[in-house]
């Protein structure tokens, strides 16, 4: 595995302009971050590349300013080209062997994972981190098959040695339980984007989280 | 501008699957280097990353046993984790200067230009080639706006120093007249890879070329 730059998966806050009720991305994560999130995710599946670019730029600029690490989906172009500290590639992205490739040692390599033989194979082919899941039911990433639920994570967690942040169905309510199972943070999307108050329920999530980890320790 | 590969743009065929009557683009694009294509561009707009790969995958492999430049238009990670010679940008994506900064010095950077303004400043931001067009009209690509005729592009042609290629409604019947005009080749698309003949096609393009060629040298 390269040595990657450090990075934080407590709180790991994914875009999704369509849920964001009309507010851009760059207003949500404002929020987000103000609210406890220690990892952005740019996640834009139907922008041309020149607009992904500019919404990467926009954030790589203000994750920067806040030391809030930055990962783009999909896109290693637009992440390169930014000077993203990662790419997070899924299903139907580069294969991650290809990926690792042509990334720069240093840069972050998320992969999402299902199972525990993928989970081994993206570890070999060299991912800095796993997104597990779903692990509970949600639709926001269309039909991603039936939840593998806290016991398939735990699953995963103790197979690997590369962190693992759980993604699918997370909301402030059921955080605690992920990390309790091991996950090393939680990956949320509706729960954040999608609300009002994103900054309040991010701390939400946030404090879910650092409570749990907190009682694994005490 | 970075000394790129050597590239010859005389015979420049694009893909495009919707009008390849169901044949997949290794099929037809073999079938346009028998007619003699000199370069091939893998253009497809709509696949997700991964299956793009395999496909880019599939056309290096093909160019590389019959020693063509082959480029990817668009995504930048796809080439180069094809090892493709270079890459095609329009107007919808990576900016130019954004791009140029990562890719190997070596890599070959093409780029659309519509007017003497674009070509100037995308041949000082670092492209190998321009794209020029639409010469004549074309349905190929959507909407493209009026054709710049070949007035226009003989404009163009006198005032940058890198190669142009003329694209846009060009056939065997108006190929000669776009290398008079001073292009260092044509691109086609539909005039080639639509036809059941795809190397006859490729071949009668490939004549006007050259004819014209012979024409202005002698």
């Amino acid at each position: 595995m390269p040595a990657t730059k450090p990075f934080d998966l407590s709180v790991y806050v994914i875009t999704d302009s369509r849920l964001s009720r009309g507010r851009s991305n760059l207003t949500v994560i404002k929020e987000a971050i103000a609210g406890g999130a220690t990892c952005i995710q740019l996640r834009e599946k139907d922008l041309p590349t020149g607009q992904l670019f500019h919404a990467a730029e926009a954030l790589r600029e203000l994750t920067l300013q806040k030391g809030i690490t930055f990962i783009v989906n999909d896109r290693l172009d637009v992440a390169l080209a930014v000077e993203a500290d990662g790419v997070h590639l899924g299903r139907d992205d580069l294969p991650v062997a290809a990926a690792r490739r042509i990334m720069p040692p240093e840069m972050i390599l998320g992969v999402t994972a299902r199972n525990v033989q993928q989970a081994l194979q993206f570890q070999e082919a060299g991912a800095s981190y796993l997104g597990v899941g779903a692990v509970f039911a949600t639709f926001t990433k269309g039909n991603t098959g039936k939840p593998i639920g806290l016991h398939g994570l735990a699953e995963i967690v103790q197979r690997v040695k590369i962190p693992v942040v759980g993604i699918g169905g997370i909301k402030a309510q059921n955080a605690g339980d992920v990390v309790s199972a091991g996950a090393g943070g939680v990956a949320v999307v509706s729960a954040v984007v999608s609300v009002v108050d994103v900054a309040g329920a991010t701390r939400d999530v946030a404090r879910a989280v650092y409570a749990a980890r907190s009682q694994q320790r005490g």
